[in-house]
C-alpha cells in the first residue's frame, strides 16, 4: 500500500507512506459476553507482500492504545508527522522485514481508530453506541482476527507478535487456534492480571466515570467529553508504564540519577500548586495529550478487556493446561525494568509452556524503561527479534511451514 | 489523659479513654515559603506520665494521614470504635511503653483534625483558610513540634519517632535540633522523594483539583466537597501503600495467590462495568471512606509537604553532610515489600549516616504489606521496637540522658 508521493525524505528502512483499509464483515460474531456484534468494520493497515503459498504473513496484535497504524506513515503535507508505533521493528531490514513478511496490523473491536467501537454509529439507534457498545474479551479480538485472516487468504500465519495486551491475543492464538500460527511472539506480556494491575485500571475508569462530562457513557450525545478523567487515567496509566529509574534519568540532573529525577522546572519551589517539577508538567502533557486523541468509552473497554483476560478459565486455572493443544513454537521476552508485567508473569508462561513440553524460547532483556521497553529499539531486543524472524522468514521461503 | 469512665472491656495494654487537648500560639511562625503563621493551633494527645528530670518523652510524628491519635479511644459510648493509628506500638508493655515512657503525638499544621488547617477560620477573614492557607514543609512542621515541646517543658526528647512522612520529620530533628533528641527512628522513609513518588502524588493532586466541586480549594463556601476527586486519590494513594503480594493474598482464593487475587464479588463476570473483582470494591471503600474524613486541601497540602522534603538543599545535595552534627543515635527500618519507600531507600540513608560517622542499627524486616506495614504488629517489627525503646527507657531510668 505505499505510495511514492512522498514530499518528505523518509528513512529508506520505512515502509514509506501507507493507506489503511477497511474491512466489513456481515457474518455476526457472537462474544464472550452472550451478546452478538452483527456486522462490524476492522481497520487495517498492510506492510510487504504475501507470497504464492501464503505462508509468509505476520499478524501484529496491539496493546491498550494502540491501533492498526503500527509502522511508516500517512500524511506527506505533515513533514513532523511521527511513525506509527512499532515502526523500529517493521519494515525493509527491520526486524519484521517488508522485504520477506507480509504484515498485518488492525484496530481491534471496541477501538476508537475506525473499527467498530462505542464511538461508532449503532444502526439500530442511529447514534453512538456508547455504553451500548458490548463488552469484547481478547478472546472475541482473536475470533474477529481469524475472520480477518480468512478474508485474506491466511490459513497459516507464520508468526502472531504483540506487546502487553498484544501478548496475549498472541497466547489466545495459539490457545483456540492451534493449526493457524507457527510462532507466537509473546513479549511484556502477563497470564492473567494481578489484583494489583486490576486496581490501577480501577482507577482509570473510575477517573473517567465519575468525570460529569461522562454521563453515562452518552458524552457524544451531550457535546462533551470526559477529558479530565480520560487524562488522570491516562496519568496514572504512564506511571505504571515505566521504571522508577527511567523517571530519575529522564528528569534528573544531565541524565543522573543522583537526584532522583527531582529537576525542577523553573529553577526554585513555587510553594503553591502549580508544577515545580518537571516530572508533573510532563505527566500532565502525556495526559492530556492522550485525552485529545482517544475516545473515552474505548478506553474503558480496552482496561476491561485486560480484567478478564483468563486462558485458564477453561483449563481449570491450569496455563500449561490451556496450552495443551498449542502446536506453534513459543518466543518469551520480558524486561528487567518492567513492573507492570514484571519478568516474574513472563517466566509463568515459560514455566506453564514447559510443563505442556512445548517449544519455548525465553529472553530476559535488560532495560531501564519499564514496560514501555517493548515499543523501544533496545538493540538486544531488536536484534533477538531479528534473529527469531530470520529463522521463520527461512522457513517460508522453504516452504515447509 | 486516661479516665476510667468506660462501657466497654478495653484491652489490658490500652492506654485507655483519651482527650485530646488543644495547645494554642500565639508567637509568630516564620514558614520556608516566606510567609508566616501569625497564630496557631495544635491538636495533641498524651499517653503516660512525664518524669521528673523530663528525660522519657518520646514524640511520634505522624505519616500523610495521620493526626493526633495514635492510641487509645475517644468516646465510651461507641463499642465499635477502633483505637488510635499506632495502637499496637502504644500502650502499657508495648514497644512505646507508657509505663515508662510520656508520648507525645500531635496533629501537624496544615492537617485537619483540629491543628489549624486549611478548614480553619481566617481571622483575616472570618471565612476558611482554604488555598489562602501557606504551603507548611516538614520544616515548618518540626519547628512547631519543637514549639510544643518547649511548652511541655521538654529539653531533649528520648526517642523522636515516625514512619513515611512520619521519618521524614525525625530526620529534619537530627539535622535541625541535634542536642533535642536522644534517638531518632526512622521507619520505611526515603531521603526525599524519587520522580515516581512525585508522580503519584501529582495524580492525587489533578484528581482533586480537577474535580468540579473543588472551586479553586474554595468548596466550604460553595456548600460542596471534591468527594470524587479525595475518593480518586486515595486510591491511587492505597495501591501504592500495599504490596502487590499483599493484594493477591487478601483478594485470592483462601488467602492463596495462585489466582493472583482475582477473587470474584458476585462468583462471575458482569461483562459491565460494575465492580467484578472484590480487590476493585475494596478499592473503592476504601476511597469512599477516607473522602467522608479527611478535607481536600489538607490532602494537598501533606502531599505537597512529601514533594518538597529535601533534608539536603542546604547541603549541596549531600546527605551525609546534613547529618554532620546530630549527636543522637538512629535506627532505621524498611519493609521488604514496600515499594513506595523501598529498602534500598532506607539504606540510602543509612549510608549517608555511615559516611557521616554516626551510630546507626539497620533492620530490613521480612513483611508482605507493602508500605503500610509500618503500621501494623508484625512480630519481628515489634520486637525490635521493644528491645530498642527497652534499652532507650534504661537510659532515661539511669538520670544521664
Amino acid at each position: 500500500m505505499s505510495t511514492a508521493a512522498a514530499t518528505r525524505a523518509l528513512p529508506a528502512d520505512s515502509v514509506g507512506y501507507v493507506v489503511p483499509q477497511k474491512f466489513h464483515f456481515d457474518e455476526p460474531l457472537p462474544l464472550r459476553s452472550g451478546r452478538t456484534l452483527e456486522h462490524y468494520d476492522l481497520m487495517v493497515e498492510t506492510y510487504g507482500t504475501l507470497n504464492a503459498d501464503r505462508s509468509n504473513a505476520l499478524l501484529i496484535c496491539h496493546a491498550l492504545s494502540g491501533d492498526h497504524h503500527a509502522a511508516g506513515y500517512h500524511d506527506p503535507s505533515n513533514p513532523k508527522e511521527k511513525p506509527g508505533w512499532w515502526d523500529c521493528c517493521i519494515g525493509p531490514g527491520k526486524p519484521f522485514d517488508t522485504d520477506r513478511f507480509f504484515v498485518v496490523c488492525l484496530n481491534n473491536l471496541g477501538g476508537c481508530a475506525g473499527s467498530t467501537g462505542p464511538s461508532s454509529l449503532n444502526p439500530d439507534t442511529g447514534k453512538p453506541f456508547g455504553p451500548d457498545f458490548p463488552i469484547v474479551t481478547v478472546r472475541d479480538w482473536v475470533a474477529a482476527q481469524a475472520r480477518l485472516a480468512d478474508r485474506l487468504g491466511i490459513d497459516c500465519w507464520a508468526a502472531v507478535i504483540g506487546g502487553s495486551l498484544g501478548g496475549m491475543q498472541v497466547m489466545r492464538w495459539a490457545i483456540s487456534h492451534p493449526q493457524r500460527l507457527r510462532h507466537a511472539l509473546i513479549i511484556a506480556a502477563a497470564p492473567k492480571l494481578s489484583a494489583q494491575n486490576i486496581a490501577f485500571n480501577e482507577v482509570a475508569r473510575q477517573s473517567i466515570m465519575s468525570d460529569p462530562d461522562f454521563h453515562q457513557g452518552r458524552y457524544y450525545d451531550f457535546g462533551t467529553y470526559p477529558k479530565r478523567g480520560v487524562t488522570l487515567a491516562r496519568m496514572v496509566g504512564h506511571i505504571t508504564y515505566l521504571s522508577d529509574t527511567s523517571l530519575r534519568e529522564k528528569f534528573g540532573k544531565a541524565g543522573r540519577d543522583s537526584n532522583f529525577g527531582r529537576d525542577l522546572r523553573d529553577g526554585r519551589l513555587s510553594f503553591g500548586f502549580d508544577v515545580d517539577f518537571q516530572v508533573q508538567s510532563y505527566l500532565q502533557y502525556k495526559g492530556e495529550t492522550f485525552s485529545s486523541r482517544f475516545d473515552a468509552n474505548s478506553y474503558l473497554l480496552m482496561t476491561k478487556a485486560l480484567d478478564y483476560f483468563d486462558p485458564t478459565v477453561d483449563y481449570d486455572g491450569d496455563l500449561s493446561r490451556a496450552f495443551t493443544s498449542s502446536t506453534c513454537k513459543f518466543l518469551v521476552i520480558s524486561f528487567t525494568s518492567d513492573w507492570r508485567f514484571a519478568p516474574e508473569r513472563s517466566r509463568e508462561i515459560v514455566d506453564a509452556l514447559l510443563k505442556a513440553r512445548k517449544e519455548v524460547s525465553y529472553l530476559e532483556i535488560e532495560a531501564a524503561e519499564g514496560h514501555d521497553s517493548f515499543l523501544l529499539p533496545i538493540p538486544r531486543y531488536m536484534q533477538t527479534l531479528h534473529a527469531y524472524l530470520g529463522r521463520v522468514a527461512a522457513e517460508c521461503a522453504g516452504g515447509t511451514p
